[in-house]
C-alpha cells in the first residue's frame, strides 16, 4: 500500500481494529447461538454483548503484545477481551478454530470492500454516461493500429468505455459473490466439535452465505477469482487511460487531463502539460494485475490446508483493494473534468483529404459493377497519392479525374460518398444498445 | 501446443481448415441478410451456399500461398472463395471489416472449446462423485500445515475436489457467456456501411448474442475474463494434484494413481511407482495459468483497436484450451482409478498416539470448569509428550494418570473423547450440501 | 509454438529427431568413458560409435511405438538404439539416470538455441548501428509523457535502442552461461553408480561445465533465470515497437515499417498503411514475458526433484525461444527497412511555436538574475498562451513584447536560445560513449 | 509491504526523509561541480554544504505542504531547501530535469538495499555451510516424486541450497550492477543545458556508473533485469521452505522449524507443531516473484519516456526489497536453528524393506551378464513385493530366495549391494564442489 495512493475508507477496512471488531463480532454472534443451542452459558453471549455496548476501544498494542509471547494472534486476541470481560469470556470459541475466525473475517473484509468498489464503479459509470451524451455527435477519427480509419464519435468512444466498465461492475458482482461466504467448521470442517446451525446463524448475521464445503479453510479458488476479476478491470482502467494519454499527445491534442491553476508539468519546461494522471493510473494498473498472481498460486494448499496464503493475503487484501479504489476514483475525477477540444479533432479529421472516406467509395464502386479487386485498386491508387501527400493532395479531388470512377459513378454520387453525417446514422442504435 | 498434451477434438477446432469453415459461414449469413436487406442481390448468398451444400474441401495451401502476396488473410480467403464461386461471390464481405469475420470466428471457437471443456467438466464432476460416495465413510487423517490434525473422511476431501471444480463449471459457464458474441459492425464498430441487422442474423444462426458496441474488434477485456477464469481453473486442477502427490508420498501411501502392467517408474530405480500424471497436471497448471497474463496486457488495445492481441491469440487461443481439456481428461482418469488404500489411512491416523483428539478433551476440560488457559497447558503438556514419543506413547493413557485431568473427566468421559466416529456426524450434512 | 512465428533453424533444435541425437551423444560419450574407467568394455563405445557413423537416420516413430508400452521415454530410446546396435549396447546407460540425459540435453538444447538468439541480436545491433549513424544529427522532437519536450535527434534514439539491446546482449550471454552445465550424477545426484569422470568427460564432449551438485536434476534456478532474462530482452523489444508504432501515427507519421507493393493494410479501408509488424511483436513479446512465469514457480521442486518442470519445460523450451528468434529477426527487418520522414520530423518538432526551447529562456532568465520561481512564471505565462494557439503564436515573439524578459535579456540574447543545434553538442560525445 | 514482514533498516532506506536526503546529495555535489565549471557561482554549492553540515532535520510535512499546491515533488523540494538556505540556492538544479533527481535517487536506493540483501545471502550462505558441514554424512533417503530413491546426506541437501544460494548471491551483485547507474543528462538526455562532468561527478561521489544514454529517464530493461533476479531469488527461497515443509511433515518428521516454549500451534489442537515459518516464507517468495511483472511491463515507455512506471515504483522498490530482505533473514533464522532429527532419518530410510537398493542390483545382474532388460523385470518382480508390502517384507531376503538372481550373484555380492556407506562415498567430492 502505498499512503499516495490509498483513500481514507477503503483503509480503515483494513486497519487492524477493524479485523478485530470482525472477529468480535463473529465470536460474539458464534457464542450466542452456543448459548441457545445449550453448549455454553446463555451468560456468555450477554456478557461479550454487555461489553460491546459500552462502546470499547480496541487496544492494538495490548493484543500485538501477547501475540508476540503466543506467536498466535487468534488467541491473543481472545486473551485480550478475556481480561476485558471476565470469566464468562472463557465460553468464547468453543469447538472454533482459529481460521473460522480470519476467513470469516476476510470474507466480511473483501466484501465490504467491494461494495466500496462498486460505489466507485456507479461513480465512474455516472461520468462516462454524462460525458457520453454531451459528447453523443462531436465528430473524431476512429483509429486503427494508430492510423485514421473512418469518423466515429466521441461519444462513441465513452458508451464503449461505459459498456466495458459496466461489465467490470458486473464481474465485481459476480466476485463478491464467491467470496462472501462464512466457514465455523472447526478444525478440519467436519463440524465436529460445533454445531452447523452456529455457522448459519453467524453468516447469516454478517450477510454471508455459508462455505458448503470448508476444511478448516475456505477454499482458495473463491479468492483467486475475486483478485483475477480485480486484475480484468485493472485493464479496462488501462485501456481509457491509454486512449486518454494517446488523446494528450502533443499532435493529438483532442482531448487533456484537466491542469489546474498553480500546477507545474516539468521542472525543467515550463511549457508542459502532461497526461500524468493516466499515466499514473496506467502504472497503478500494472500492480493490481500483478496481485492476480499469487492469488493464483494460493490455491493449491496442502491437505486440507497450509498457512501459505496467509502472508500473501496480508499484502493483496489491502494493496489490490485499495489500490482498485484510488484508481476507479482518480479515473472518475479524470472523466469528469477531461478538456474535450472539438475543433481539433474535426482538424484532425480532415488532416488526410478525405481519405477516411475510401470505403465507401470502394462499396460504390463495387456496387456500380466493378469488381472488388478492380475497385480495391482503383481506390487504393488514389488514396496512396493523398497518403503520400500528407494529406494536402484531396481524395475526392483525385477520384473525380480519375477516368475509371467517372465511368462508373457520377460526380453527385461521388460527393455524397463524403458526407460525415453518413457515419453517425446508427449512433442513436448503439446508444440505445449500451445505456438501454 | 505440445502434441502429447493434446486430444483431436480440441485441436481441431483450431486447425485452420475449422477457423476457414466459421469464415464461410459467417460471410454467407450476413451475404444472406444482405440479400434480403436488398443491399446485394439474393443470388449471391444461394450461390455461396449452393457451392457450400457440394461439401467442398477447403484448400488451406492455396489460400496460404494467396496470402503470401496479399498479407491480408482476409482478402485471401475471400479472393479464394470467388475463384470457386465465380462472380456471385464479389457481394460477400459488403460493408463489413476483416474483424467482423476474425472477432466473430474467435467467438465461436472459442464457445466451441468452452463446450468441450464443460463437458470434461462434467465427467470430472461425475468421477469425484462417485468416488466420493465410495469413500464417505473412510477414516482418515486431516492435515494442516501438513500435520496431523483431526480425523476426516476421504469421502470429504473428494467433495471438497467436487465442490470446487462445481464452482468451476459455472464460472466456465459465466466465462462461456463473456465471449460468445458476434459484432458485425464494420471498420470503426458504428456500422456505417452495414446494417445492425446483419449482425443480429449473424448472431442468432451462430448461438451468439450481438456485442452492444464494438470497435472494429470485439472489446478484449471479455477475453481476459475468458483466460483468467481458466487460470482459475488450473488453480484448481493444481490443487488436486499436489492433494494426490501427497498422498502417494512413500511416507504417507494413503492413494496412488493407478500403475499399469507395462509401466517403468525410473530407468535405475526398478521399484518407483511415482505420481508423474499428477506431477504433470502441476506443470500443465503453471502453463495455463501463464497464458492469462497477456491476455490481461491485451485489453489496453490503442483507440479503436490495434493489432497487438492478435499474435497472442494465435498462441494462447489454442494452448490454453488444448491444455486445460488435456488436463482435465487427465485428471478425470487419475480419479477414477485412483488406488485407494484405508487401511494405510487407518494406520497413520493411529500413528500419532491419540494427538489427533487432544481438542475434543480440552472442550471437556473447559466445560468441566477448567479455564481455557489451564485447560490448553494440561493438554499441551501431554501431547507434547505424546509428539516427542512419535506416537509411541498413548495421549488417552498419559490424560488417564494426569490428576489435574481426572479431577475433572472421568475414565469413561476420557474415553468416550478417543471415539473417531464422533467426528463424523455431519458427514451427511455436508455431503447433502455439496451433492444436494 | 505458432508456425508463422517461427524460423526452420531454431525449430530443428527442438525436433525429436535433433534431441534424440543429442541423447545419444550423451549415453555414447558416457559409455566412452566407463569404457576407459573399465567399468564397461571398451567394445561398446566402439560399437555405438561404429552405427553413428553410418549416419543412421533416427526412426522417431519407431521409438514412440516403444514408449507407448513402456510409457518412459529415455528407456524407449535405450530400447530402440539397442535394437540398432546389438548386444554391445546394453552397457548404455550404466549408472545412469533418466535425468542425467534428460536434463544435459536440455542444456545443449539452450545453449545451441542461445547461440542462434546472439546471431540474431548481432544483426540486430548491426541494423541499429548503421540506422543510428545514418540518423545521428536528424533532428526530430523529443518527447516526455506524449508531450513535445525538447530536441533529440532520431540518431540518439537508435542508439539508445543499440544500448539497450547491447545490454540484452551481455545478459543473453551471461543467461548462457547459467544453463550451459551438464549432470552426469546418478538417481540422486551421489554418484554413487557412476564416477564423476564420466560427467566431466560428457561435460567437455558437449561444451558445457559440471553442475556442481545436482540431485537427479540440474537445479531449475538455472533455468529460471534463463527464461527471466529472455522475459527481460521481450521488454526491449516491445519497447523499440511501441516507439515506431507511435512514430507511424497518422499525426505523427516521422516513420514507417515499409510497405511492399503487393500489400493491402486492409480488406475495407484502402487507404491504411498499418505498423503491423510492431504491433505483432508487441503481442510476442507479451508471451515471451509470460512464459518466464512458470520457469519462476519451477524452481520450487520437491526434494531431490519432481517431474512438474517436465510439462512446462516442453512448452516453454522452444516456445519461448522460436518466438524469440523469431521477434528479433522480425524486429531487424523493421529497423534495416524503416522508412524515415525527416522533413516531417522537423515540421512536428516546429509545430508547437517554438515551446520546445522554454527551457533554455528559463535558465537563461536565471543566470540573469531572476529568481527562479519568477522566471518560471514568465515563461510558463507566455508558454500558455503559444500552447493553447496550438502553435500559430510564436513563443520567442511573444517573449520579445514581454516587459519583464526584455528587461533580462537582450534581443539577440533571445534569439540564441532558440538555436537548434545548441542541443546536439553532445551526440558525438553519446555516440562515443555507446558505439564506443 | 506489511510491517510485520519488514525490518528497520531496510525500511528506513525508503522512508521520505532517506529519499530527501539522496535528493539533497545529488543537488549539491551537481552544483558543486556546475560551481567549478563556472555554470554558477562556487558559492551556491558552499552554501548547500555549510547548512548540510548542520545536520538539518528534513521537514517531511513541509515539502508535502509545498507538493499539495505545486503537485510536483521536486520542485516542492527545491522551494524548501530554498527556504533552509537563502539565496544561493537558486542555483541548484541549473540545466537538470526532475527525473535527474529521482532515478539517480532510486539507483542509490535500489544499490543500497542490495547491499542489505548481500549481507542477509551472506549470513544465509554461512548458516547453510555450518549446518552442511554438521549434517556432512548424516544419512537419509533421498526422494524423487516424493517417493523414495536412493540414500543421500542430510549434508548434500544443504550443500545443495548452499550452491543456490551462491547463484543467488552472484546475481544480485550482477543485478546491482544493472541498477547502480547515474544519469544527469537534462530534459531528453541531450546534455543541452548540462555538462557531462556533472553527471560524471555525481556518478563518483555515489558510488555510481554514468548512464550511457538516457533520455530522461535512465532505462528501465536495467530496472526490469533487477526485480526479476529477485524473482528467481525468491523460488530459491521457496525451494528451500518447501523442502523443510516437507521434512516436518507428520509422516517424514526429518526436520522441524525450531518451536519455541511459549508458542501456541493451534488454538483448537494443542498438539500441533506446524512449519509456520517456511510456510509464510512460501507466501512471500509469491509476492516478491510477482513485483517483477510490472517491472516487466514497465520496460516499454513512450518515446523518450512517459511516468507509468513511476506509480509501479513506489510499489515494488520498498515492497520487494523490504520483503526479500525479511524472507532472506527469517530463513537465515529458521535454517540456524532447524532441528534436525538423524534416528527418524535414519528409520525412514530403512523403512521400504531396502527397495532404495534396487538400483546397485539391477547394474550387478547386468554387469554379471544378465540383459538389461530381464535384470530390471528381476528386480522389478522382487521390488513390487516388498513395495506392497508396505516395507515389511526384504528386498534382500527375496533376491536370495529368486533362482534367476542366484544364478548371477552371490549371496556376498548380494549383501554387498545393500552397504549404505557405499552411496556417500562421492560426498567429499561433492563438497570440494560446492565449497571450495
Amino acid at each position: 500500500m502505498v499512503p499516495r495512493y490509498a483513500r481514507p475508507a477503503m483503509t480503515a477496512l483494513w486497519e487492524p481494529e477493524a479485523k478485530y471488531r470482525i472477529w468480535f463480532e463473529i465470536e460474539a454472534h458464534a457464542t450466542e447461538k452456543l448459548g441457545e443451542l445449550g453448549v455454553v452459558p446463555k451468560s456468555a453471549a450477554k456478557a461479550l454483548w454487555d461489553w460491546w455496548a459500552t462502546q470499547p476501544e480496541i487496544d492494538v498494542a495490548a493484543i500485538d503484545a501477547i501475540e508476540a509471547v503466543t506467536k498466535h494472534d487468534v488467541i491473543a486476541f481472545l486473551t485480550w477481551v478475556a481480561e476485558q470481560v471476565g470469566d464468562e469470556a472463557r465460553f468464547m470459541h468453543q469447538g472454533m478454530t482459529s481460521s473460522d475466525v480470519l476467513d470469516t473475517t476476510l470474507a466480511v473484509q473483501l466484501a465490504r470492500a467491494t461494495d466500496i468498489l462498486l460505489a466507485d464503479m456507479d461513480a465512474l459509470l455516472a461520468a462516462l454516461k454524462t460525458r457520453a451524451e454531451e459528447q453523443k455527435y462531436t465528430p473524431t477519427i476512429g483509429r486503427s493500429h494508430g492510423i485514421h480509419a473512418e469518423p466515429v464519435t466521441f461519444g462513441l468512444k465513452l458508451a464503449q468505455a461505459y459498456a466495458e466498465f459496466d461489465r467490470c461492475r458486473q464481474r465485481l458482482v459476480a466476485a463478491r459473490e464467491e467470496i462472501a461466504t462464512c466457514a465455523i467448521s472447526g478444525a478440519v470442517g467436519t463440524f465436529a466439535n460445533i454445531d452447523p446451525a452456529v455457522e448459519a446463524h453467524v453468516a447469516e448475521k454478517l450477510g454471508l452465505t455459508p462455505e458448503p464445503i470448508s476444511t478448516q479453510v475456505i477454499p482458495r479458488d473463491r479468492h483467486a477469482m475475486y483478485f483475477a476479476t480485480l486484475a480484468v478491470i485493472a485493464g479496462s482502467i488501462e485501456r481509457l487511460s491509454v486512449e486518454i494519454r494517446h488523446l494528450q499527445r502533443t499532435e493529438v491534442l483532442e482531448a487533456e487531463e484537466y491542469f489546474s491553476p498553480g500546477q507545474k508539468g516539468s521542472s525543467a519546461m515550463p511549457h508542459k502539460r502532461n497526461p500524468i494522471l493516466t499515466e499514473n493510473l496506467t502504472g497503478q494498473a500494472r500492480m493490481i494485475r500483478a496481485y492476480a498472481l499469487p492469488a493464483l498460486e494460493n490455491v493449491a494448499l496442502w491437505h486440507e490446508r497450509d498457512i501459505s496464503h496467509s502472508s500473501v493475503e496480508r499484502f493483496i487484501g489491502p494493496d489490490a483493494t485499495i489500490t482498485l479504489d484510488f484508481a476507479l476514483a482518480r479515473l472518475t475525477g479524470v472523466v469528469e473534468k477531461l478538456l474535450v477540444y472539438p475543433e481539433r479533432m474535426q482538424k484532425n479529421l480532415d488532416a488526410m483529404g478525405g481519405l477516411v472516406h475510401s470505403q465507401r467509395v470502394l462499396l460504390a464502386l463495387t456496387q456500380a459493377g466493378v469488381s472488388r479487386e478492380d475497385a480495391y485498386a482503383i481506390v487504393q491508387r488514389n488514396a496512396m497519392k493523398v497518403w503520400e501527400s500528407a494529406g494536402t493532395l484531396s481524395l475526392l479531388d483525385l477520384l473525380k479525374a480519375d477516368g475509371q470512377v467517372t465511368a462508373a459513378l457520377s460526380e453527385d454520387e461521388l460527393e455524397e460518398k463524403f458526407d460525415l453525417d453518413y457515419h453517425f446514422r446508427q449512433v442513436d442504435t448503439i446508444f440505445a444498445r449500451v445505456f438501454g
